[in-house]
C-alpha cells in the first residue's frame, strides 16, 4: 500500500500506444456471484417464460443493431462478435435449456439465466479447455445482457462514466466496448486483456491509449485521482507531483507537433531522400475510412475488404447489391486506383449461406481463395461487381490466402468470360502473399498476376506458427522479425520487376518503413490515420544509401 | 447397377498404399436410429443407476487398457484418442445428465445413453461448427460402447470377421481399427476417412492398403465377391476376370521381389552411385520399432518420441521412470546413436497434470519447446533422463518446434549444469526445423547446435498454411513440393557444414530420396519398415552427376 497522498508508479504492457491524463474512474465488474435463485410459484411460470421471450427477442434486436453501429463506426472484426452472440443467444438448445429451468424449479426468469449460463460456462470449461478463454467471455456477456434486460436495467453502466476519466477496469467484454465508442475516455488501464483481445482492437481502432496485465490493478488504483498514463513507454503515474506533470505535458506537446507537422504535409507526395516516389494507399472498411483517408493523403485504396458486404446477411448479395455496397463505401476515392480484395472468410468466421465443416485449427484450413473456389457462383458475383465498378474507378483484384498457382489461374479461368460478357477491359490480378508457401513459389505466382501484395499479419502467423490472437504465443509472433524481411527480399530478388506492396500492419509502423523500402516495396496501404506519419517516415529515409 | 456376374471397377483415393485381394465383407454401421426409450418402473431407478456406473466403470478400465495395448502395437497418436474418450466418459456433467435423464424420465440406463449422447452430439453441432466432425465421431464411438456394455454386448462386431477379406465400411472409428489389429485383412475400402483421420493413420501403420471417398460404397459392392484393391493406383476390381487376376498377380509379384531384394541388402551401407555415404536411421515409439529397425539395417534411431513416456499418466514421470521407459524401448540400439526429441505436446493433446489453455488453432499454439520452457522442472527431469543414458547410448537431444533461436539458448541455459552436477559430457544437440522461421533464420540457430533435422511434416503445415489433418485443404499440404525443397535448400546454402537430416514422412518415400540429397541432406530417418526401400533408392541415385 502506498502512502495515502504520495505519487507512484505502475507498470503494464501496452496493447494501444499514445499518452493519456485524466481522473481515475474504477469499473467494477457487474456480475457478481450467484445470487439466492428467485422462488415462483406455479401460476407464474407463464409469465417469466413470457418475460424470457421478450427479453430474448430485444436483445437479439440490440445486437443486431449493434453488429451493424459497430460495424461501420469501429472495425468488421469487433462487430462479427456481436453477430455471434445473437446465434448463441438463439441457439434453441440454450433456450430449451432456459425454459426448463423456469419450469422445473420454478424459479425467475432472471434466476434461470444466472444458472443456465453458469452451466453452459462450465461445460466448456470442463470438456474442452481449447474453448474455455473465448467462449467464457462470450458467455459472460450475454448473460450479462439477458440478466440486465430482465432485472429491467437498460443504461449501461459504462455509459455514465464521465467524459475524459482514465477508465480502470477488471477487464472489458465486447459489450463494454461499444458504449466507451461514444464517450472521450482519456486511456484505459486492465487487469487482463492480450493484446490480441477484443479489447485491445477496439482500443487501438479507437486510438486510446491502454495498459493491460496489471496485477491486482483494481485494489491498487484508486478512484478519482489524477493519472497520467503513457502507453508508449508502458506506465502510468498516480498522484503526479507538479514537476512529473510538467515533464509528462512536454511530452504529449512534442508528439502533437510531430503530428500537426505530418497532418500539414500530408496531401503531398511520399519520396525518399533518394528520390524514390513511393506509394500510401488505404487500408478502408467503411465509407468515413474513405473520406479520412483521401484528407489524410492517400493516393487510392490498397486494400477493401468484401467481408463487410457479406457479414450480417442470411443469403449472400447479389451483383446489385455489391455494386451499391462498394460504390458508397469507396465513393471518395472516385477515379482513383481501387484494390479490391475477394471475401476472405473461413470455418471462424462462417457465413450461415456457406456450408462450413468442423476445422481444429480454422487458420490453417479452408479459408480465402481456398473456399471461393468451391463456390464459383460466389465468386463469379464478386468479380461482376467488381467489373461494373471498373467504370468509375481504377479497379483492382486482390485474391486473398494464395497458396498456389493454379489458385489464380482458376479465378482467371472464372475472370475472363466475364470480361468478354460484360465487354470490359480484364483489371490488373494480384495475389496476396501470406503464406510462406506463395512468398517461396512468387515466380510460379508472378506468371499470373500485375502486382504482389503482402498481408504480413497472416505470413507471420504462418511463418513463425504463432497464432496472433493467441496471447501466449505472442512472444512468438513479430512481424518485424528477419524471417519475415527474408522473405520480402527473396520475392523482390525473385521477382525484380514485379510491383510489391505491404498491406499488413506492419506497413503502419514508421519505425520499419525504411526496411520495408529496402525489400523492394514501393505501396505501402495502411489505415486512414496513419497515412501522414507513414509519409513523414518515407521522407526521411533513403533507400540506396546509408 | 451392374449386371449380377460382370466384372467392374471402382475408383477411391488412396490413404494407404499397396496391393490386396479378397472375398467383400460388407460392415454395417452398428448404431442404427434411436429406440423407442424403454420406461421403467419408480422402484428400478437404483438398479439402472447402478448399472450405469457399473458399465462406466468397465468402460473406463478398457479405454485404459485399450489405450496401453494400441500404444505398444500401433501408434501413440492413435492410443491418446483413448485417453481423451475415457475423458469424456468420466466428465462430472455428461456422468450427472445421464443420471438426471434416469431418474426425471424413468427410462432405462441404455435409452439414457442414447438420448443424452445425441443431445451433446447435437450441442457440439449446434454451437459451434469447428468442432462437429471430430466430436461427433467420438461421441458416438463413446456412446455404442456404453450402449453396448449396458445391452451385453461384449463381442465387437469386427471380432469375428473373416481372415484375409478386404472390408467394407461406411467409415472406420477408431475404436473399429483396435479389432481390426488382430484380424489380417487383406484391404480396407472406405466411403468416408480422409488420408489425415484416425482410420488411415491406423492402415497405413497396419501396411493395410486403403481406398477411401468412394460415394455410395455401401450401395455399390456386393458381399462375398472377389475384390483386387489396387491402392497404389486408386482402384479395385470387382468379380474379376481371369485375365485380370492375372495381371493383378503379375503386380503383386513384382512389387514383392523389388521388396525381398531391398530386405537382403538392408544390412549393407547404403552408398549413391557417386559414392556418397548416407545414414539411414530409424523414428522408433516401442522396442518393437527398435528391434524391427535393427533387423532391417538402421544405423540408429533418428527419432525417439518422448510422448510415450508421458500419455496416459495422472502425473508426469521421475527420471528414473524415464531411463526405465527408455532403456526398455531403445534396447535393441545399445550402442548407436540415439536421438531423443523433448516432449511435444500442445492444447490439441493435453496432458492431465500440465495447464493447458484454450486456443482456437492449437498448431499455432503453446506446444513443444514453447511450453516445456514454461515447466522447467518438466524439462530437466527429461534433460537427466538422457543424460543418464549417455552411458549406454550415444544419446542427442532433439528440441521440438524451435521458431527462434531463444528457445535452444534456454534449454542449454538448464543442460550444462546438470552435466555439471552430473559428471557427464554435453550431448550433441538439434533443432526440429519445422517452423519456416526457424529454416528461415538457420544461420542464428545453428550456432548453438550440432545438427539440424527437419520435420517435414509440420514444416509443410505452416509453410502451405494447411492443416494436415484437415481433408478439405488436403490438396493444399505437398510435402514434396517445391517451396519446402527451396526451405531445406536455403538452410543448406545458408549452413553448409551443419548435419542435415530429415525424419518427416517424406523421407520414407523413394521417389522424393535423390532430391532430398541434392539438398544437402546426409540423414533420412524413417519408420523400420521403410529402411530396406529408402536405402535401395540411395543406391540408385547420384548427388552431383545426373
Amino acid at each position: 500500500m502506498h502512502h495515502k497522498d504520495s505519487p507512484f508508479v505502475i507498470y503494464g504492457t501496452s496493447i494501444s500506444p499514445g499518452l493519456g491524463q485524466g481522473i481515475t474512474h474504477v469499473h467494477q465488474d457487474l456480475l457478481g456471484p450467484i445470487d439466492v435463485p428467485v422462488d415462483i410459484p406455479h401460476n407464474q411460470v407463464e409469465q417469466e417464460l413470457a418475460r424470457l421471450d421478450f427479453a430474448t427477442a430485444g436483445i437479439s434486436n440490440d445486437l443486431v443493431t449493434l453488429a451493424t453501429r459497430v460495424e461501420k463506426e469501429i472495425d468488421l472484426r469487433l462487430s462479427e462478435v456481436f453477430g455471434s452472440h445473437q446465434l448463441m443467444l438463439n441457439d434453441p438448445l440454450l433456450q430449451q435449456e432456459l425454459r426448463q429451468e423456469v419450469i422445473d424449479n420454478l424459479v425467475s426468469a432472471s434466476s434461470a439465466v444466472k444458472a443456465v449460463f453458469l452451466r453452459w460456462e462450465r461445460r466448456f470449461l470442463t470438456l474442452e479447455s481449447q474453448f474455455a478463454r473465448d467462449k467464457g467471455d462470450d458467455m459472460r456477456d450475454i448473460s450479462i445482457r439477458l440478466h440486465n434486460a430482465l432485472v429491467g436495467v437498460t443504461v449501461h453502466p459504462l455509459e455514465e462514466i464521465p467524459q475524459g476519466c482514465v477508465l480502470i477496469a477488471s477487464r472489458l467484454l465486447p459489450s463494454d466496448t461499444v458504449f466507451l465508442s461514444d464517450r472521450a475516455i482519456s486511456a484505459v488501464l486492465l487487469e487482463y486483456g492480450s493484446s490480441g483481445s477484443h479489447a485491445a482492437l477496439f482500443v487501438r481502432q479507437m486510438g486510446v491509449p491502454c495498459l493491460s496485465g496489471i496485477p491486482d490493478l483494481m485494489k491498487t488504483v484508486p478512484a478519482d485521482v489524477l493519472a497520467l498514463v503513457d502507453a508508449d513507454a508502458g506506465n502510468v503515474t498516480l498522484r503526479p507531483e507538479k514537476r512529473q506533470q510538467a515533464i509528462f505535458h512536454q511530452k504529449v506537446e512534442t508528439k502533437a507537433q510531430a503530428y500537426r507537422l505530418a497532418i500539414e504535409n500530408a496531401r503531398g507526395p511520399a519520396v525518399t531522400l533518394d528520390g524514390i516516389k513511393i506509394s500510401v494507399v488505404a487500408n478502408v472498411g467503411s465509407d468515413h475510412d474513405t473520406q479520412q483517408a483521401m484528407i489524410n493523403g492517400a493516393e487510392g485504396v490498397g486494400l477493401y475488404r468484401m467481408e463487410q458486404a457479406y457479414l450480417g446477411r442470411t443469403e449472400p448479395p447479389s451483383t446489385a447489391e455489391l455494386v451499391a455496397e462498394m460504390t458508397q463505401v469507396l465513393a471518395a476515392a472516385k477515379g482513383r486506383s481501387v484494390c479490391v480484395r475477394l471475401l476472405d472468410v473461413g470455418a471462424d468466421k462462417p457465413l450461415p449461406f456457406l456450408a462450413f465443416f468442423a476445422e481444429s485449427n480454422p487458420a490453417l484450413g479452408r479459408r480465402g481463395i481456398r473456399l471461393l473456389l468451391e463456390y464459383p457462383e460466389l465468386l463469379r458475383t464478386q468479380l461482376r461487381a467488381v467489373l461494373e465498378l471498373s467504370g468509375e474507378f481504377d479497379v483492382r483484384i486482390l485474391i486473398p490466402m494464395v497458396t498456389l498457382p493454379e489458385d489464380i489461374v482458376a479465378v482467371k479461368d472464372l475472370l475472363l468470360p466475364l470480361c468478354c460478357e460484360m465487354h470490359v477491359g480484364v483489371p490488373k490480378i494480384g495475389a496476396m502473399i501470406e503464406t510462406p508457401a506463395a512468398a517461396l513459389s512468387s515466380k510460379a505466382i508472378a506468371r499470373h498476376v500485375d502486382f504482389l501484395s503482402f498481408g504480413t499479419n497472416d505470413l507471420t502467423q504462418y511463418t513463425c506458427a504463432a497464432d496472433r490472437e493467441n496471447a501466449s504465443v505472442e512472444r512468438y509472433f513479430n512481424d518485424a522479425s528477419d524471417p519475415i524481411f527474408r522473405l520480402l527480399s527473396l520475392v523482390h530478388e525473385d521477382v525484380p520487376h514485379m510491383p510489391l506492396s505491404v498491406c499488413g500492419e506492419l506497413a503502419g509502423r514508421p519505425e520499419h518503413v525504411a526496411k520495408l523500402l529496402t525489400c523492394g516495396i514501393r505501396t505501402l496501404s495502411v489505415a486512414a490515420p496513419l497515412i501522414p506519419i507513414v509519409k513523414e517516415a518515407i521522407r526521411n529515409c533513403s533507400i540506396y544509401s546509408d
